[in-house]
């Protein structure tokens, strides 16, 4: 459903409304920054999240104040930003980034069902490192009541990305400038072990969480 | 100033609202997420800035919704969030995650002073690439007026942010369980030149312009 809200008012072409580049966009990333007003005050939160079909799943702790916010049913927005590349351009104003964005708008509800709660948690846990749920301890009842789990129903979402160089006037391009794309992404790096001794699992060697661009 | 709206709610230790903090996490950064209510509806937009003292340049098309919005001088949250690692627990409750946050308050206005506006723009571009404005042709006077310009005075800000191993349950140090922190970090890859031949500049090469945590 596309209205007033999400129309992409700038650079319609690079913009898409479809469920696949959406979903694509959502599912190679873990945090997502969750806006919501009050008092006509706006608060954007940074969260993890997890994706379940049109549903996004949201978790922390029992007292946190966004997740209570969010659970009035208050209108929500959920954005997801990758950064791909810093575009360099010769004239100061075509310079630009590659990026991949999706903004979501629904509205959240807790999860009070103990069943549906623990597989949220599983999602949420699988969306960011999948294999890790089955390796640890679950929850324990405690920690389940300490917990506030919330399901955002995306009702409507725009995507939108860059991508490729710079698009330089004509007569820009015979400045004696570097132009192109300085590539960016979220490296994992070496894990490191809190001091037990195991090897890494196979899962974590090879997370394949972290957002990697088609192109530059 | 700390009022209700800034107060840290949830673990108030990994939290402070000295400014040092909030600057060094503003300028490791350069991407925000911008959030704005219009008639209750919340909307987090990314975007690039610029810090400059207590102010935030922000900048975009002159038909841009966000900024036509920010300009009324509404309130505003602009938060930036670095991911420094996923915390690997031996129980699926204490995962966690690594990072340093930014929430800012404020509201912006519109800089409509052509000199103030190009130093703005500077700016901005120095804080995304120090050293790149010198290289590249500046604004022309018709990209200046296509380009809109705002600065977002903070009014309030806090910093959160957590590092450091997970902390697990006595009882769950004898899991069988690898756990430790993966770090994960924005990082720079080889530039790529948009054709025409030229070395990429020292800046370049040696951008700094990406967050690097202090530890994991």
């Amino acid at each position: 459903m596309i209205t007033e809200r999400s129309k992409l008012r700038r650079l319609p072409d690079r913009g898409s409304h479809e469920a696949e580049a959406v979903n694509r966009i959502l599912d190679a990333g873990f945090l997502a920054h969750v806006g919501f007003c009050v008092n006509g005050q706006p608060f954007v939160i940074p969260t993890l999240y997890g994706r379940d079909g049109d549903r996004l799943y949201l978790h922390g702790s029992a007292a946190s104040r966004m997740l209570r916010e969010l659970d009035t049913g208050a209108p929500a927005c959920v954005t997801v930003t990758h950064v791909d590349g810093l575009v360099l351009a010769r004239s100061a104003f075509h310079h630009s980034m590659n990026y991949r964005c999706v903004v979501a708008f629904g509205t959240a509800r807790k999860i009070d069902d103990r069943e549906r709660k623990i597989e949220a948690l599983r999602v949420i846990s699988e969306h960011l490192m999948r294999g890790r749920w089955a390796d640890v301890r679950g929850p324990a009842e405690q920690e389940l009541k300490a917990t506030a789990v919330l399901e955002f129903t995306i009702e409507e979402a725009s995507a939108k990305m860059r991508t490729g160089g710079p698009k330089d006037d004509a007569d820009d391009y015979a400045l004696p400038v570097w132009a192109g794309v300085l590539p960016v992404s979220l490296q994992a790096g070496e894990p490191i072990p809190d001091g037990v001794e195991s090897e890494a699992p196979e899962y974590l060697r090879s997370a394949q969480i972290f957002s990697q661009s088609q192109s530059a």
